[in-house]
Formats: C-alpha cells, sequence, structure tokens
C-alpha cells in the first residue's frame, strides 16, 4: 500500500516534488494537487478545492510548496488537525507560525517536517536537530540565500555593478521579478528565524530581528572591502550563550580567506557550532526545482517512514544583542560623528549591537538613501 | 531500562565516547571496556577479557575504537554474530572486511555504524546513505585526512617546508610518531574505499586503489602550483558512470578559489554529488577525541533506536580507470620523456588514468626519490 500525498501548488518546487516521486521513489505517491482554476488543465489528479484533499481520508501528507502567508498557514493547520502530516518549503509561513503548527503536530501525532525552508537540498534543519541530540548548539550562521550570493559572487568576479548584475540573474531566473525579499534580507530573516527555532529551541520571530540587505551595494564598496583584505556576504547568524539568545541578518565582512568568501554563484553554506562535534558546514544548492523537490521527498520518506521531528520551542532564553556585539563599518557621503574615516566616505563605528547598527544605518539612510553597511567582524 | 555498551579500548576516540556518553546522553551506559591487562587501572568496568563483554547477555553493542585489524576483525565479527550491534571508528578494519561485516549484520538482524570511520564529526556515511534513498550518487570525492591537511595548509600560510611543519605536527599532536598513514594516503584510501561502498553500492578493495601521498611534497612545489593558481591538497575520489566505476587517492592541484583551496588546518571538506540534489560538501573536524566520539554516539543512539544501516555492496559495477582520466605534473631531476617542461623541472603529461600516473611515478621514483606527483584537473 503506498503512501499517499495532496500536493498544494505546482510550480517550480511542486513540479520538482512530483517528478521526483513519481520517477525516484517507490511506494509514495502523488494522488491529489491543489491548483489555480485556470491551471488545473488535463491532469486528473488536480482540483482548486483545498476540501478535496484535506477530506480524502487516503491521503497520508499534505505537501505544501504555494509560498506565501495565506492561505498557506490556513491549510497547513487544517492539516494537521486533520491527522496528516505536513512537509513544506514555505520559510515564510514557517517562520511566522513556528510555534502553531509544532502545537498542532504534536497535538494530531504528526509530522512536521520542514526541511526545505532552509538551504535547499542541503541537509540543514536534519543536521541541527541531529546534533541537538547530543549536543547543545552554541551558534548557527552563514549565507542561506542563493540569489544574494549570485549577486555578490558576480560583482567581484565580473567587477560589474550591482543594478547590471540584478537584471542578468533576473533573465536567467536566479532572481525574481520583485527582488526585495531576497536583496533586502527577508528571506535570510525567515531562515534565520526558522533555524533559530530548531537549534536553539527558542520561537524567534523574523520581525523582531535586525535586518539589513545589500540592495545598495556599490562596486566601490566592494573595491573597499577587498583592500581590507575582506569579502561581504549577506549571513544569517544566532548565538546563544549563557541562557541568553540573539540572532541578526546584515551584510558581514567576511575574511576573503575564509571558506564563506569563496562561495560561488547561487550556492549557500551554512554552520553550526555543537558542545562536542565543534564546527560543521554544509553546503549546496540553497534552492531550485529538483534540489528543493528533493528535500521535500527526503521528508516524505520520513513521514512514510512515520519519523516525526520533535521540535520545542519552549525554551526560556532571555535576548541580549550584546552576544553579537561588533564593529561595523558605513559608507556613506553623510559623515557618521565620532566615527573614524577608513578611507573618504567609509566610517567604521566601534562596538554595536546589530540592533544598534541597524538604527545608526536607519537614521544615515534618511539623508544618504545610497548609503551601505556591514559588519566587520574581528579576527 | 537503559541500552548498554561494551567499549572495546580506552584511548583518545574511547574515552571521548565514555564521556559523551556518561556526561550528555541519557538512557545510554558504558557498562564494560576491555583494555590491556596494564591498563586496566581501578575502573571496575575494565576487563582484559574479550569473552567478558561478548558473552554478557546485557550487553546492546559493542563500541569498537581500538583501531588495527586483528584483533578488530575478530572481536567485531564475534560480537555481530552474538546479534550485538556494533560502533566502529576503525577505518582500516572496516575497508578491509566491509563486505563480511555487512554480511553479518544482515543475518543477525543488527545494526554496523560506522560514521566515524570517515570525517570525526562530519555526518558524511550518514548523508551519502541518505541521498541514496532518492539519488544516484555519481561521485564522492574531498579532503578526507586532517594531518595532511594541516601540512599543506601551514606550508602555504608559512612558507616552511614539509619536514618542519611534519614536527611540528607531531609535537601539536596532529601527527603519529610514525606518520606513514597519512601521510602515503593510506588512511584515506580506506576512507575512500568505505565511502566509495556506501556511495556506490560495491566493495572497493584500499589494496586495489592507486595511492600516492604527500611524502615529498616540497615547498618550492607548493610555489610552483601557486604560481599555476593551484593548490595542492591530498584527495580520495571516486566516480561512477554508466555501470562503470572509478576511484583513487592522490594530490590534486585544486584551483587556488576553490573551497577545497580553503580549508584551514586538520578539518576535512568531502563531496558528493547526486542526481536530483546536486552537489554538497561536509566541512568539519576529521578527528580527534570529541569529534570522533560524537559522531559515535550519534550512531549508539542510532543503535539504541533500531535503526539499522542497509548498507549493500553487490553492485556490479566495471572497474574503468578512464573516468578519473586527467593531466598531471610531475616535478623530478629526471627528465620524463614526450612530455612538456611546464618550468624546469616540472613536467605536464596529459591524458593519464589514475593507475597510468602511479605507474609513471613510481618508475620516476626508482630514479628520483625526491620526486613529486599531482593530478591537473580541467579546470
Amino acid at each position: 500500500m503506498s503512501f499517499k500525498i495532496g500536493l498544494l501548488g505546482h510550480g517550480v518546487v511542486g513540479r520538482g516534488v512530483d517528478e521526483i516521486v513519481t520517477t525516484r521513489v517507490e511506494g509514495v505517491e502523488v494522488t491529489r494537487i491543489l491548483e489555480l482554476p485556470d491551471r488545473c488543465g488535463v491532469d486528473p489528479r488536480m482540483t482548486s478545492s483545498f476540501d478535496d484533499l484535506v477530506t480524502d481520508d487516503s491521503i497520508d501528507a499534505i505537501v505544501e510548496c504555494m509560498g506565501g502567508i495565506e492561505p498557506a498557514h490556513t491549510y497547513i493547520a487544517a492539516a494537521l488537525n486533520a491527522g496528516k502530516h505536513v512537509v513544506t518549503s514555505n520559510k515564510a509561513v514557517v517562520a511566522a507560525h513556528f510555534s502553531e503548527f509544532v502545537e498542532l503536530a504534536r497535538k494530531a501525532g504528526v509530522g512536521l517536517h520542514i526541511e526545505a525552508t532552509c538551504g535547499g537540498g542541503i541537509p540543514w534543519i536534519a543536521s541541527i536537530a541531529k546534533a541537538r541530540r547530543i549536543d547543545e548548539i552554541c551558534s548557527i550562521s552563514g549565507i542561506m540565500n542563493g540569489t544574494t550570493n549570485y549577486l555578490v559572487d558576480t560583482m567581484a568576479k565580473t567587477g560589474e555593478d550591482f543594478t547590471d548584475v540584478l537584471v542578468r540573474a533576473q533573465k536567467l531566473g536566479y532572481a525574481e521579478r520583485d527582488p526585495s525579499a531576497d536583496i533586502d534580507g527577508i528571506d535570510v530573516a525567515n531562515k534565520t528565524a526558522i533555524a533559530c527555532g530548531v537549534a536553539f529551541g527558542v520561537y524567534v520571530s523574523p520581525g523582531a530581528l535586525p535586518v539589513t540587505g545589500i540592495r545598495t551595494l556599490t562596486r566601490a564598496d566592494m573595491e573597499l572591502f577587498a583592500s581590507l583584505g575582506r569579502v561581504v556576504k549577506l549571513l544569517g547568524r544566532g548565538v546563544v550563550e549563557n541562557g541568553a539568545f540573539c540572532a541578526s541578518v546584515e551584510p558581514v565582512a567576511v575574511d576573503a580567506a575564509s571558506l564563506e568568501a569563496h562561495v560561488p554563484a547561487n550556492f549557500n553554506l551554512v554552520t553550526l557550532v555543537g558542545t562536542t562535534v565543534g564546527e560543521l558546514k554544509f553546503y549546496g544548492q540553497g534552492a531550485g526545482s529538483l534540489p528543493t523537490g528533493n528535500a521535500m521527498v527526503q521528508d516524505i520518506l520520513d513521514a512514510a517512514s512515520n519519523v516525526l521531528p520533535a521540535y520545542d520551542l519552549g525554551a526560556s532564553l532571555r535576548h541580549d544583542q550584546d552576544l553579537l556585539r561588533g564593529d561595523y563599518i558605513f559608507r556613506t557621503s553623510v559623515p557618521i560623528q565620532s566615527a573614524t574615516e577608513v578611507v573618504p566616505g567609509a566610517y567604521a563605528v566601534s562596538d554595536l549591537t546589530p540592533q544598534d547598527a541597524r538604527l545608526l544605518y536607519e537614521r544615515v539612510l534618511t539623508s544618504d538613501p545610497t548609503a551601505f553597511m556591514a559588519a566587520y567582524p574581528t579576527q
């Protein structure tokens, strides 16, 4: 008897899941697919009514790859309430409703499977959860967004400016027509919040994080940081220490000799540090039909084996921005008082929390909307 | 009721397992420890008789961290025959007897857990096995030996010569007093054989691989490759294509901009390429008491949950050295006929299989025992 799936959405990722399940996996079957009425076509599995899926007792798991908050939130909650396992690639809805979904899954005794929300085909969420079987996780961090890494890496390699590379990335399908979620760090904030939840056992609202993107990054900025032996990468970071935690999303000037500095194209590289295992890094395609589809099918196979991820967001941790306190560099035409001018138009500001840095940056942006900011960690 | 372990060996890794199990894991207990008679000391768990462990019905799993082929081989076989799960960090004995152990574990319905044989705390074997649930694995490769990476990385950073760095590595405990297994590639051959077994489902004898180490690497060699935009790293590699496979262990001149080129100190970086997941890389401490202990305790937790790794070495694959055919550079005072002299004393030889390269290198070594060889892949 096969394990039956109801698929929500048949876009890039949904088609990847459908293809992998159909061609590569025995004992699993996509029996229903929810799509918009005008997209249902001739595939007899398709319907535009969610009720057809959630009331179908033969369906074991709902696999959500629609994206967006609603109706994804309502559908996932309904599926869990109906006693169906849920597999999702939707980082926005999981980041926003992680606690609710964990609680509903626990009550119903079903699995909430979220590997595909972070890092595409990289076994990142499962690796954090596995490390936690033994270790406390001290930190998670990394390059979690392929689009912005493609932009920065291409700028570094070709010397082109941000807008030119962005336009090409949009043509190649590496960037959305509206690239805001990627270049403003919103996508990374969602992934950081989810990874912190799994790693530290605490619910982190992405809206509560200090989040800065790379929208104003210029070729001249790249050259400035290169002259300092650094490369700018957009990083999500989370740290736990002495019963407190802190997380941020911002451009970080990493050591030019680091692995992070050499992550090419649209790849991701994510790091965890655990008590006994030490530093582990995971690299791979962070997006795309087949890598993300692969992560969802891995989750589907776990669901089919009744492997239930046991997320618990009940840890009692203070929020302490001091844990990520450090130095920053601001590039702006508006002088920053009491800061050291590194080169003309670039100011080093010492010893800021990510929240302070974000507030200072917002203040600078009101006078100079082209200003750029990056954390500049001590090495 | 706790899961009871008999530990074979209480050296660096054994003490790590004991420490992690005792301090960090509930429901698991190290009840007996096999040690040499003069090392048994006052710990009441210790005995110098293996029979005390294998005939003890209360022991659920034998955890072997003795190293060496015998008596490890006999003890592992006896433990599997006695219906006990086996967890081992011993790459030499698994590489030599992988097929026998898989068969014994299958017959007894117990688990053979080998994560700690490759890559220390990196979840490498488990990740290959997990990828295989969906994908065919096209290749595995990487920096699998921390000692040689420490040597090469330090030479690159300090400009010191091989012997000076080796002496320091021995003082720091990064290299053994007899460093042959590391610097001659034997350790990497064992790990490559095991990883190929898990990835491709075929038994690979480490003795059948073309294996070249870095014993003759000099500062001048590092400089030569740097001038060509390359960095030498000792890599294990395995490839499958069209029903054939090929594997090798040899110094490889990797792109100076690659992640491999930037792996620092005694870290490992291993890569798999799968049909749908694409390229995945895993980075971490490849050795050491706690990282390797962590890997063994992860295996112990799987054993305690009755998770049985399902290795199958029965794939029918031809051996085809052409799959890794490529270019090589030889540095030697003895001219190589029909080769291009890249710089004085360094010869480029095109289009060799790893086996041909190894044979040519052995011939060169008879006249010039200081000669060095590295694969020089097209980029």
